[in-house]
């Protein structure tokens, strides 16, 4: 069995261009994620709700790359009997929601659970947040309690935190990323890519939600950045120039997080 | 049951930048097609080629276009026991052919077939040609023989055809399509969206298929365009003003082609 996060280290090294949350093209930033029935929700989740999901997971890439999201393609493999109008409710009002055009789509059936495939592309004129900018001694905020998702097994409608993000690219965040894995797991994402270590203090629990759901929960959408001391946002810890330091109040903290498996 | 078809002309209404083969942004172009298990391949379809094809899909709507495919993103919804590096190698492979760097993607897991959903992003500086130019007395040409998809029931490389595409927008065609759904559904998807009737004459038969074949079968991504006499490709008929007149040889065309029902 190969974890998702080995086979995706494989291919990066293949095609160097993939590694952020976003695609950087000139002034523009591509992002493509997919939500999956029986994987990411179950067969009683509302088609509008699964449709805003698959957005907000799109925009909250966009986010976390300090841009502004703006066009929007989705392609569906529906089953028979799929509340395809109440789909296209829910993306339609996710995009509205976050200043999105809807330009092009594709729609398919399928013998199989729905499969919503989206593509937002943002823009980002004055320069993108990579996840690969950190630096020893920067501070580690995040712009929210974490676990929440978790928590509750399925948030309706998750909040992407595109204004955050925008903020942060401003104020000199040095790298970003969003934290759809678990905070550990993305930590980890962002300090494999800058080559540091962290030494995490705190994390910020929300209401409902247990420490291990806000480590190793997935799904938040909130952002997790490194920067100058006196940003915006919650101080979790500090890079440190050692990678191999990866430690909460000063025990090791392996990366976990969710990953798809086969 | 609902079509495909009368789903997306509702949606089209809704999302009024949808319309083309791939969307207009400023000089790049949008384009976004899943191919899905049990409806575009089956089990036994190498990987490694339905990678190729969901690529081709997408790279030929740039073409109709006359644009030039440039970036890649690919979501994947893959079971248990997938080739992943099979799949990939298809992808790759083909994006490798068309010039295309593949910049971001997705991987699932999922408990039904297989899904591969791609977005390319191709640029057009000069300008696309859409399917919505069409004037009366504009020739109509394909850029090579159709059935031959239909006739073989499964194409392993299917060619798209980029540079004919930049041939024919360079050539002052004022309206293109690629040949996905049939010959008889896309040119009636042409003559929709420019409000012309069209009178063809003849339809080139690719060896081995039969004239239904050339009809009315589809993903043979050659393509479709209008515009002066003289152009390169096979001279298929003519755009009239009555947009109720839709013939081949004198005789009524109904569109037919391939639509997914729900």
């Amino acid at each position: 069995m190969t974890g998702e996060f080995e086979l995706l280290a494989r291919w990066r090294q293949r095609f160097p261009a993939i590694g952020d949350d976003a695609a950087v093209i000139g002034p523009l930033l591509l992002a493509c994620d997919a939500v999956v029935g029986g994987v990411d929700f179950t067969a009683a989740t509302p088609p509008a709700d699964v449709g805003w999901k698959a957005v907000v997971a799109n925009v909250s890439d966009i986010a976390a790359m300090g841009g502004t999201p703006r066009w929007l393609l989705a392609a569906v493999a529906a089953p028979a009997g799929t509340d395809l109008d109440g789909l296209v409710d829910g993306v339609a009002g996710a995009a509205a929601e976050y200043g999105c055009e809807v330009v092009g789509g594709d729609l398919s059936s399928v013998d199989g659970p729905l499969v919503v495939a989206v593509t937002v592309v943002g823009e980002a004129p004055d320069g993108a947040v990579l996840r690969s900018g950190a630096r020893p001694g920067d501070v580690i905020y995040v712009t929210g309690p974490l676990g929440a998702a978790a928590a509750s097994g399925w948030r309706r409608r998750p909040v992407a935190r595109v204004a955050e993000g925008q903020a942060a690219r401003r104020a000199g965040a040095t790298a970003m990323i969003d934290v759809s894995d678990g905070l550990a797991a993305d930590l980890a994402h962002l300090a494999d890519a800058s080559g540091v270590g962290f030494a995490l203090d705190r994390v910020p629990v929300a209401e409902g939600a247990s420490a291990e759901q806000a480590l190793h929960g997935g799904e938040d959408f909130e952002l997790l950045y490194t920067g100058p001391p006196g940003l915006a946002g919650i101080v979790v810890g500090r890079c440190v120039a050692d990678p191999g330091q990866r430690t909460l109040a000063g025990s090791p903290l392996p990366p976990g997080g969710w990953q798809h498996r086969w």
